[in-house]
């Protein structure tokens, strides 16, 4: 069983396991509570996985029963007063989700418990979410009179219709596993939602290509900010162009033709940015 | 009992009751269709009741048994006939859409019983919608030999995917509620739809910060046109940093943490524009 | 029963009753499997139906068992290898895509059996899918090397949300009719998706204008691309002040109220282009 651990972390474990690395956000005493140092890690990690040829999908959980409730309040009604000005000021989240969304490696999160806040808006540039049935979850802001952060403004209708980002977040309220799942918030309600991310991470690494599916969620994500699909069909005949032209497709549909299982040659570091205008 | 009439329409009631202000419209013998002077008066109550530091939610019900059963067609065939020209001509529910939009209190709609043409894309901008089981709706434009209006070329596909909007106006043809449900036009159905409205907005009002739920709902409906998250962390990260210096911020953690309701000091009054680049 | 064949293709049958023209993808021996013959075809017929006003409604479905199984792999591993430049180079799939992006012809996918691939894309434009309980369908570009094309990238996202685009894409998995049901990607599982096609199809001509339809097919997948609801307001006053000076209007509202069927004068020939800025 080939495992490796890449760096250490104070707020973060890291196992990697035939191309799944698993990032366990690691402090359970205090619920995996969101703080800037776990932040910084989590900028890190997600920084190196990207350019590791060795990581091929991202699983995110939680140490412990909660996966994370949301940012560490310990500094009390002053957490969020800040001595920068606005023009500098950033919300350490939407750095974390900016970063997410540039990505070329499938990432999934395995919600194993209550997601609050920022332990929830922080799961929502990911790809799949698989949350454990009955956990505890809320866009809370408005309750802490606060408002939405990690760019959730942005990814939170597209991925559930303006419809329920927008009660969700103008109650504040707990939002059921069940309604969450047929919102398409999450896409699995699961007992063991790492179990069932790992499943799903070991599919796409067995079956899929790294180009491919680099270039997919790129797609993806980044055409919601297009205004016409013939921006698409541009980006989408520039890949289609060259990875006609290589080896993966070659694999790819040789190997279907002669029904075996495909060893695509390719990895991440081999795709142009064809994002780059 | 706090009630408060704000001031007197010809087509609408009005009631504001410890923050929630029921504007219901009331032409109960004409199934509340639509007319000029119901959409003036709508432009004016939605333009007081932003600026009015004590309403805090809006739910906008009809008298009778229906809910608005679309345009007034008493005129006939030339009802949408105009002397204006082409360039001048502004569609009328259009622009009420457009300043619902813009508002900074949330909007719930207690559809109460039929709501058809004008009387459902009314809805569209508006954050909550609540519907009698069974009600009769429908986007029927296309059997009337018109089109979409009220800006619902732009709502309706953000709320209920593309897909349940072509199919929807393409047919004309009626939705059952719960298929509205399912789809996500409406968020919940209901034998007494205004006092489900009255529940969640009385919730809103005695748990939430004013000021956040002013951010909240442009935030939710603006960044719809957004061409990238970036744009969503820039404003909510300004947000943030006034937010987190200010009276409502400290109040909502500080009762959080003591276990106890909050009271948050600012009204929308207090709010800065974050939208304006 | 007045039926007439528009014109002979090698890879498409076509039959025009009374307003609702049947293309049938006509490759039964080879699933339909999509080659640039069949390409070439596609486009011309699209583009002489939407300017011929005898045709009303477009169904689209294949002969025999299958839809269509996607790119006809016959040439093996180099299928998509190119000797044209990137620069040059346009994917097949996404040049159709894009002209149906521009009709004015609502377009019905009877999907009869396996869609996969191009397959499955090729309906994305489209304004009603009807799928056939239990067919194969999927987005398996992931596992031949290649990546999701016709524009897909656009498409896809708006009628499903992100999340599921995501997954299915990125999974590269088949996906039961049901879920595909759920998620918005069909309108409809039948036993005889092409009798339901007809069904709509013959209600939509017997009961809409086309005019309506021409103008509201635009609109929304138009206004996907809006960045504000104002623009939809603009262009459907610009369609408002036309519509209700004309003829369609007048019948539509005149045979609602006299209880009557509406015999709408006006064709999509008529239809100025209301979308050029």
């Amino acid at each position: 069983m080939r495992k490796e651990c890449i760096v250490l972390y104070e707020t973060l474990k890291t196992e990697l396991d035939e191309g799944v690395l698993t990032l366990t956000l690691n402090r359970p005493d205090k619920m995996n509570a969101y703080t800037v140092k776990m932040n910084e890690e989590l900028l890190h990690a997600y920084r190196e996985a990207d350019s590791n040829d060795k990581v091929r999908v991202i699983v995110v959980t939680g140490s412990g029963r909660a996966f994370c409730a949301g940012m560490d309040l310990s500094e009390g009604g002053g957490t969020f007063a800040s001595e920068d000005t606005q023009e500098e000021y950033r919300d350490i989240g939407g750095q974390v989700s900016v970063q997410v969304y540039e990505m070329k490696k499938p990432l999934i999160a395995a919600i194993n418990g209550a997601a609050v806040g920022i332990g929830l808006t922080m799961t929502l540039p990911m790809d799949i979410r698989i949350i454990k049935k009955g956990a505890k979850i809320g866009f809370v802001f408005g309750r802490r009179g606060i408002g939405p952060e990690a760019a959730s403004g942005w990814f939170l209708p597209r991925l559930v219709g303006v419809g329920k980002a927008l009660e969700w977040t103008l109650t504040g309220r707990y939002i059921a596993t069940e309604e969450a799942l047929v919102a398409g918030l999450v896409q699995y309600e699961s007992e063991d939602p790492l179990e069932k991310a790992l499943e799903i991470a070991r599919d796409i690494t067995a079956n899929t290509a790294a180009t491919s599916n680099g270039f997919t969620r790129q797609l993806m994500w980044k055409m919601l900010g297009a205004s016409h699909p013939y921006e698409s069909h541009l980006i989408e005949s520039r890949f289609l162009h060259w990875a006609g032209n290589n080896g993966d497709a070659n694999e790819g549909i040789q190997s279907f033709i002669e029904k075996r299982p495909a060893f695509f040659p390719l990895t991440t570091s081999d795709l142009p940015d064809f994002f780059d205008k």
